[in-house]
């Protein structure tokens, strides 16, 4: 695209964060991408300063901007802010797609190499228990809240099958746990089976595996996958264990994908003991960056410098310590950063033997999902939620209120606290069980679980399924109040003629 | 232990499960264990009769009685019962630590083979997201209350402190993702560091990592781990990746220990295509069974019939097809179930060359911490809590209630919301801020995450940190419902001087 420079905000960051940075920055100029940076501050310095958010007002403005970041890892330093800057990125550009490529490279030693392991694992990146929600119920009990939202779940969803399309790959995998949680994790099953329809005619085929066995799958025959679409923490996990499959942090590479903005970072932290040593390999950077040439549309730069890694890794001239020690090479005499940067910028233009850059991967996938030609020379479409959310929507769904679960500070042993309860229920409401840690215990059901302390009454209307009024849940909670300490209020809703809550274990 | 035999409660289950179940028991009757088993019932056919929970009285009362039970695989049938039997019988007798040993086997195959891998995930049992609390608090919202409770972190890290003293292990390594929840996954970090030091005399070292982390190093270096702890969820992701790094689930063996009673059960399902055919690997169940005999006190017999598979194992004369299939070996000729039964019962006495029964390995630990001695004839020691729980506990914690955050369903713009929310504070209470998935929006913060149709309204004290009321409570929810929809309700402790709740995002 000659004439025009792509603008990218570029974040040095913390510890080896601007030795990696400058690797990746040289390289795409030596491919001659045109790129205006503006470079901009985040991290430790800025917790410092006394900024509690770890990014400052500038690099907000640059990046409302530039729409695309490059960055080093940022640190949060004991003290200083309670959240880290790089969640605060994500969150501040609601890049709700954390992608994690995972893929076999030449030269790098694993238990898997030979195996073609090649996958993409797409993290939601906004909800589930990451929104940090927590509440000490007594003072021996704690709770986070798990939210997963349809419309959340939506996009990311469409993301890693607009994914798939774009880069041919031909096998969508949702990683839940549905089987236990059917409401959240549930849903997030339910769209992903809503949307993977709308994908099959481009030949993408989808289904769903429990988390448990996608991380045991992972471990046993991970060549198996191609992209999974995956919840916050799941994601967390198999993306830090896929990465543990194919080299090591030193090797992977993620993009933070929003509605306009994306934000390519390595995974790995800032090691601060090797901070300005020049030995640190910038090859998660590397690649890392590589995702941000694509997602600019620079596909034939991209592929450029893909190739030119894969041939300096594959050849393994050069290396830097870590990798050295891997396979087993000359660690004393193992290359610099800058050493291993040359050598990437030297082998440009030369092919590599045994893989090829990713978009030169054949299609797998029908016409209408075939790659994006090199050099299309625009950013891929960014998905956007196409089914309708908001007041309307809301209010056109049939719903009803028919009672509240109330958690209530007790040691009570369930014997009493049920007869008490009961009695408090008032005419319009009665109790219709207690359990504690999900297991019910009143009515007794011959369970006696350990009690913590914590109980949980649900109360629902005498009328079966009948509509509860505020004003009788508000008298419930007096009358309560008199006898018991409560502390966290649920309403019982019936959506669309569907239960809105779960029964507790032995209900 | 002559003259008194032990009492099972055997549960043949589902599947595959009677043949697996009928092989171990025929191994422990060969080396000589005197059981007097009480076959009893659970899973598909007492759901088809029925009975919602799967486990009829007459098991649970021949639990009560034998507190042992040995159980293969149970189906819960579509339609019938909501929740698991197998989940049923752990809640039922609250087995809170669920262990699952992963060792390199002699003869299996896997990429890891040669590193020594030896290493037992203790996974919380009850609480976590598997109390399985879930709450629509919109059409579109999904929530699930992860509970995380002081007594029941203790009993499980105590439970892991003890398994390594127990079985000469030095190393107890703590999982979770305290990071991001300080106050859930931070409980169990905090009572892991309280209670570690105890340990350190019987030279148990401690440490704690990521859970992703942990992932990571499962998959790059597994070797390196001794015992690991964990929460629920956590538990169960890297315990199943745990089982793929040593040969997959049809080698897993896995115990549930309560206070009194355990439960023993392979981790592999009921596999009903092999029903019947005398196929299936029986491995897993054995080596569960292996687990129940030390837990009789039975160490002898548990040794000889370890020492039995595993010689099986190492020599591979005798192979099931599974095994076969990996190992490359004639699956057309491969190994009954009870022809590989008969296999390991004609090797009771042999010794294998390349490792060693588990109680047969030197001890790492101190005097104080060696191993339970061959034949002791005791269970083990389970652990009890040892700090003071209960309502004079619970009274001594100083506490304020300062305010409270409350659940709307409203997609309105925070522009909007949060005059309209400060307006119905009303005079002892005022609105500190809105949150949308924890991140805030109000005040504004620059920061414009997609709107789901949730918001969280913070309340507190107008008079800093002052105590609200539960009349005040009562009075904005009342006012709080003439203009919103509102649908969950949390209370802000203060406990011990401590918040008892979390800052949201950009807050």
């Amino acid at each position: 695209m000659p004439g025009q420079p792509h603008r990218v905000t570029l974040i040095p960051g913390d510890g080896v964060g601007p030795e990696v940075v400058r690797a990746a920055r040289r390289i795409i100029e030596a491919a001659g991408v045109a790129i205006a940076w503006e470079e901009a501050e985040a991290g430790a310095a800025v917790f410092r300063r006394g900024d509690t958010s770890g990014v400052p007002r500038e690099t907000r403005e640059s990046i409302e901007r530039t729409r695309t970041v490059l960055k080093g890892p940022l640190e949060t330093p004991v003290g200083f802010g309670e959240k880290s800057a790089n969640v605060t990125l994500r969150k501040l550009f609601e890049t709700y797609a954390n992608v994690r490529p995972a893929r076999e490279l030449p030269g790098v030693p694993t238990r898997y190499a030979g195996e073609g392991i090649d996958l993409v694992i797409v993290r939601e990146n906004i909800e589930d228990l990451y929104a940090g929600i927590e509440h000490m119920q007594t003072p021996d009990v704690a709770q986070c809240l798990k939210v997963i939202s349809r419309k959340g779940s939506e996009k990311v969803i469409r993301y890693a099958f607009e994914l798939a399309r774009r880069e041919g790959r031909g096998r969508v995998t949702c990683a839940t746990k549905a089987n236990i949680m059917k409401l959240t994790e549930g849903l997030f099953k339910r769209v992903f089976e809503a949307i993977a329809p709308e994908y099959a005619a481009d030949g993408i085929a989808a289904d769903h595996l429990i988390i448990d066995n996608v991380a045991h799958q992972l471990a046993k025959n991970p060549a198996q996958f191609d992209v999974v679409v995956t919840t916050n923490l799941n994601g967390d996990i198999i993306s830090d264990l896929a990465s543990g499959l194919v080299g090591g942090l030193g090797f992977a590479p993620s993009g933070n994908y929003g509605d306009g903005v994306a934000i390519f970072e390595a995974v790995h932290g800032s090691a601060p003991k090797y901070a300005g040593k020049d030995v640190i390999n910038p090859t998660a950077l590397i690649l890392s960056s590589i995702m941000m040439l694509r997602h600019l549309g620079e596909t034939t730069a991209a592929d450029r410098i893909e190739d030119a890694i894969l041939v300096t890794l594959e050849e393994g001239k050069v290396m830097t310590a870590d990798l050295a020690r891997q396979a087993g090479g000359d660690v004393e005499h193992a290359a610099s950063t800058s050493g291993f940067t040359d050598e990437v910028i030297a082998n440009l233009g030369r092919q590599p033997g045994t893989v090829r850059s990713r978009s030169a991967r054949p299609a797998e996938v029908g016409a209408a999902g075939a790659p994006v030609p090199a050099g299309a020379g625009a950013p891929p479409p960014v998905p956007h939620v196409r089914w309708t959310y908001g007041p309307d929507a809301a209010s056109a769904v049939e719903r009803r209120t028919i009672g509240v679960d109330l958690f209530l500070e007790s040691w009570e042993a369930p014997e009493t606290a049920g007869p008490a309860l009961e009695a408090l229920a008032g005419e319009a409401l009665r109790l219709e069980m207690i359990s504690t840690r999900g297991t019910m215990v009143y009515p007794p059901t011959g369970i006696s679980p350990d009690a913590v302390g914590l109980l949980r009454a649900r109360f629902v209307a005498r009328a079966a399924g009948a509509e509860v009024a505020d004003a009788e849940v508000l008298a419930l909670l007096g009358r309560v109040a008199e006898r018991f300490r409560w502390t966290h209020l649920e309403k019982l809703h019936v959506f669309a003629g569907e239960p809105g809550f779960t029964k507790a274990q032995g209900q």
